[in-house]
């Protein structure tokens, strides 16, 4: 019997985290990962497991995440799209499938990642943004921000912005390009950079915020980064306020 | 004892439809309005009982809801909108509240109401869309779709628009207004018009969006207006893209 033909398959994926608890596969809670794994098992016609650029916490969106995975099956690449998305939940879409160079890895392959955290500002809340901005009920002033924005920019040691339980030994990052948007009362940040430490964006977004509402200059802020102590940082900004727009390889 | 002063209120509402049964109160389900009266009646330290100036149904959303109810409850009434919001669900929002005279009555004073609808255009899914707009795979054609919003305006009998089980025996209405704007690949329809029937909005829509795809000609479209037959006219339109936008006294 001829061995079957196997493929490395590579999906950019969207979904819309409120209804999952993260991506990563977990034993006793639905996660993107179980979802995607369980259904595209039954499409390939074998066990699938896949590889993810990095996990998604509870809550976190993704505009371009990326998993690969070794398949066996038959269905020709061209077809997995509407395959796929057929069978998915309609809070996650397949956005493109192709087939990559076997030594291609989700995580490992990866140089790059881009990260956007979305603020609403109002006195009254939104509704309609309850699961997919910070809201936030004062003006934030945009100027000192965008100056502690541009601190970040380059390599630094994030060990102020990393999550005190994190495993990752090396905090040091480099940061491409780090920005703010304002478009009427919504306020959106853009992070992009070779890597990010556990919960580093929203770390630097809830410090961000304390710029923006003036309880810290940029002066401060520089201070938090060179000083590299997460107890002098701001909150963690919610969740609900991030997505994975798009992975570099 | 001096007699409690009473106060007609009036609160202008947002909110997401998405987990709830409708506006309207239910036994055994949770309405938006099971929800604010149980809500209020605890800030107001009584029974509030409200009328809203329609029902809308389940999954549809309100932008600008209006309901008015009577209270002798003593909080102030500019107090009113901060006080609601903090104990109301993430999901409903009291944008304004004033207090009216006697004889105003959410659903009897209303002169004229305005809604959204809208569409979400691509061949795959987005998953931030799927409570929020009716997602449909083909780019519809916008011209043949204006022309025949054209013909709803003034005053007609909607009887061919109005689902089969609707209480109303009188099916004239008059639209004011209709419109639809395309921006990227979403479309926004708006119908201001002094009253709509059940259903009508969104069988409106489905219809439409046949003539959209060119299944219907706007001549067949003002053909089944004037036919008043229901069977003719195209599906139902789906209630996540259906927005109560405003209410007019």
């Amino acid at each position: 019997m001829e061995a079957k033909k196997s493929r490395n398959i590579k999906l950019i994926l969207s979904y819309d985290g409120t209804n999952y608890h993260g991506f990563q596969r977990q034993e006793n809670a639905v996660s993107v990962q179980n979802v995607l794994e369980e259904r595209l098992s039954r499409l390939f016609g074998h066990m699938i497991t896949m590889a993810a650029s990095g996990r998604t916490d509870a809550g976190v969106h993704a505009l371009g995440q990326v998993v690969s995975f070794q398949t066996t099956g038959s269905i020709p690449t061209e077809r997995i799209v509407q395959a796929a998305n057929s069978i998915l939940p309609s809070d996650i879409a397949v956005l493109s499938a192709e087939e990559v160079e076997p030594d291609f890895h989700a995580r490992f392959s990866a140089r790059g990642k881009t990260y956007v955290y979305r603020i609403c500002q109002g006195a009254v809340r939104n509704p309609f943004q309850r699961c997919y901005a910070w809201q936030i009920r004062e003006r934030l002033a945009t100027a000192p921000m965008e100056e502690a924005l541009q601190i970040i920019i380059g390599t630094h040691d994030f060990s102020a912005f990393c999550a005190a339980g994190a495993s990752a030994k090396d905090h040091v990052r480099t940061i491409y390009c780090a920005s703010c948007e304002t478009v009427g009362n919504k306020i959106e940040f853009l992070f992009y950079g070779n890597g990010f430490l556990y919960h580093m964006v929203r770390n630097l977004v809830g410090t961000l915020v304390d710029v923006g509402k003036h309880r810290l200059t940029p002066r401060d802020f520089a201070a938090i980064l060179t000083g590299r102590d997460r107890a002098r940082a701001g909150i963690t900004a919610p969740a609900a306020g991030l997505y994975l727009k798009e992975v570099e390889y």
